[in-house]
């Protein structure tokens, strides 16, 4: 045979990952253009808002994290202990903490245990009884590669077959969408409430869950991205209790995906399991029975460390058998990357108010947060400014996901054009400023909106101007 | 809903990965046990010769490798030139490559590019050219994480439908059956030709695909794995001329997972790529349509760096919009782990005559080199002196697979506690010596035969005596 587009897997020609998609390729023509020294664009950058990549436009890693990770990658250093202290700078607690992990792992050039590190999932547990004042089993612990694995773990175990539906938000990441075409099983979609800050409310989805049904639908799970991507919403902790009482209702698995757990700038991050736990002992036995994944990943928040691919997740109330096909799934790849491990171990046990390291931690830790929260508090009064725009205020995550409304002609020339209106407008918007953001089509929006996400990472508050430049120049051209 | 393993994925639940299965799960316990100062076990360690894990046992990494990566974790130290130096040792030529990495990466910690940092193909391909002796192209290599993700990815793409037949090699490595269990399609076994030290030959190779296709398998690659695992076999190249032959007559992608192909003792690797460019040399025209996928990996060879899950597979031939789904598929994973990519470009562009840190890289790559090949040895020659057992002649890879026949009693007792006799036999191994090896029937093995699959990596000669006393002890207890 001859592989074609037509006879290989259609699952994965229907698959659609708009994040990295036709607006990400054109960027990266953009960029290496620039880099040849092409001067006939309108514009000298490419700003990459399409994803939420910190450290690849101005977030500096954090000094203790790198310092740890330079030890585990040549532990010859622990020979020249004070040339690391007098002549690198490095604190004790850095050569430490690198001393225990490498006691732990052995090698970061070896294969871990297949759901991570031993010693790794414990320091991930006391993290987890810190955070919930609840107890933590490093037995149900998996670390993966980004929380992304940790996704793609789950629903592969999860789905049965055509009919096994999910329940996933809309506005979504595409993570899930994608990974569900693969499975070729069922997205059924809850809309989220833009007018409410982009909340959820029972109501809402029991419609959606009764509609999946309706349709054939298995409904299994249900998935919560929380704060939100792409709609940077940070759920109340009544909205987390009306999600487990509604799990709870249809007995349905809860798949917390909290990867911006940090990223919270109004009121607090509540956690699934903390309030389930809460649930459970204000009410004993009423919710004994329900399945709760929880994820989380080096890649966001003020670590930012996308490219080390580290994440974990938790499974509470799974039944053992189920447990071991997970733990036979993830060993099929072997293990998450073991450095990825230890960074996630750094993030959830950094260094502590009194330790040599904690000073510069905590001043590194802050700087990124303030920066994030000034950002996105700019680039949301920008958009309040723009015609025919609205944006929810941002609350958490990295992105904020604004309401575009477009006049018919502009509508019938992204017709002519053969796109999508939220399409034709960012990729005029990338062919106009360099910024590269993401349509409101690659996560889902509601019938007849338009959106597009943009994150708020990129430094400077030029590139802000220039979209409003455009869109002001784009709503005049299609008035 | 309630997940049981029942309800839940069966296509997972029937996957088999026998590698880190039962046994391996086993000398954990055992391992737990020693280390908690147990002293009922009649041995002292748990030698872990079940799994390809360089650094888990003896092997160091290599210091170019190590230097270099301490310095993409801490780009600070870049300040600090004169300490690294002077102070640390690191010669310039460290400086300068982390220097290069660093600038075409911008940081370890952001994602890069879906299909793997550009500057990084560049240099695989360079390396491929020197290799092979013909040109490679960077926008048809995709690095991955560790060689395995790169074959979910050719494997998911290229299984349409449960008729998808994949012709693989019995014995094999697992990760193939597994991931065709996981996608619902057919493994098309061929056995590989154990009098002949594990080789292929047309002729088998005809009759299995004539016996797929008789069996309603949609036949459309064949993987070959060479050198061997878990046999050890080092391809011939007229070997790899005649399944580059069998492919082109049968219209057959070529899947070559060649991620031992440094750890070659007995005569010299063949890689496809290189013996399919000098076929369509020698014949014009004639093998224009050969679609090949060939894989390498840190993991294996003098590297050894199996936790940084770093890998590459480059494409021949596929059809662009083949490509451009592949291309899809690894982004919505992201990118492969980025220190990960780093270690791929230092594996395909070690240090080079002249430079300052050839001597020792070249230093330590032989002395593992030597050393495998020591231990390989040793392993053999036990082996044939050991009872019922024969081994062929260790050619490549880490593994022997040596056949083990067992008398009519042994078989009776494995049957009398439910196993398969060769796991039975390599339990009462492991309970006897600590010693952990793979049952061959985990890899497939032909009808009546028995095997059992360890590596060579093990440090000192002890662990090889416990081999041979625990086998004359178990040939007559069940005598």
């Amino acid at each position: 045979m001859r592989l074609t587009r037509d006879n290989i897997n259609q699952h994965v020609v229907r698959a659609e990952y708009a994040v990295r998609g036709e607006l990400a390729v054109k960027s990266e023509e953009f960029r290496a253009r620039l880099k040849k020294g092409d001067t006939s664009l309108p514009f000298q950058q490419v700003i990459s808002a399409n994803i939420g990549n910190p450290q690849q436009l101005d977030q500096k890693p954090i000094t203790f994290f790198r310092q740890v990770l330079s030890l585990l990658e040549n532990p010859e250093l622990f020979e020249k202990e004070d040339v690391l202290i007098n002549g690198l700078g490095y604190k004790t607690d850095v050569i430490e903490r690198a001393r225990w992990l490498l006691k732990h792992v052995g090698s970061v050039g070896a294969y871990s245990a297949s759901a991570g590190a031993p010693a790794i999932k414990e320091s991930i547990a006391a993290f987890l009884e810190r955070r919930d004042g609840f107890p933590a089993d490093p037995s149900k612990i998996y670390l993966s590669t980004g929380a992304s694995s940790g996704v793609n773990t789950l629903l592969h175990v999860i789905c049965a077959d055509k009919n096994s539906g999910i329940m996933i938000p809309i506005p979504q990441y595409p993570l899930y969408t994608a990974t569900l075409a693969l499975l070729d099983a069922k997205a059924v979609p809850y809309y989220l409430d833009e007018s409410q800050s982009w909340g959820t409310s029972f109501e809402t989805i029991k419609a959606a869950y009764e509609k999946g049904k309706a349709d054939g639908a298995d409904v299994r799970c249900i998935v919560i991205i929380n704060p939100g991507n792409p709609t940077g919403a940070s759920l109340s902790e009544k909205d987390v209790r009306s999600v487990i009482d509604f799990a709870k209702q249809e007995n349905l698995v809860i798949m917390a995906d909290e990867v911006y757990q940090t990223n919270v700038f109004v009121g607090q991050f509540h956690s699934f399991k903390g309030v389930l736990r809460t649930m459970q002992k204000e009410n004993p036995g009423k919710y004994d029975n329900i399945e709760l994944a929880s994820l989380h990943s080096v890649s966001k928040g003020m670590v930012g460390e996308c490219g080390h691919r580290g994440g974990y997740f938790e499974l509470v109330g799974f039944s053992p058998d189920v447990e071991a096909e997970i733990y036979k799934f993830v060993s099929i790849m072997l293990c998450a990357p073991v450095i990825g491990q230890c960074l996630v171990e750094l993030m959830v046990n950094p260094p502590k108010q009194g330790e040599p390291s904690y000073e510069l931690y905590q001043k590194e830790y802050s700087a990124i947060f303030n920066g994030l929260r000034e950002r996105a508090t700019a680039l949301h009064k920008a958009f309040g400014k723009m015609e025919g725009v609205d944006c929810a205020e941002p609350q958490g995550s990295m992105y904020l996901f604004p309401t575009i409304r477009l006049s018919r002609k502009a509508l019938e020339a992204a017709a002519a054009e053969k796109r999508k209106p939220d399409e034709f407008y960012c990729m005029k918007m990338l062919e106009a400023t360099g910024v590269c953001v993401v349509a409101g089509s690659g996560f889902g929006q509601k019938e007849g909106t338009l959106h597009f996400r943009t994150t708020f990472l990129a430094p400077g508050t030029e590139w802000i101007a220039g979209i409003v430049k455009f869109h002001q120049e784009f709503m005049d051209k299609y008035r």
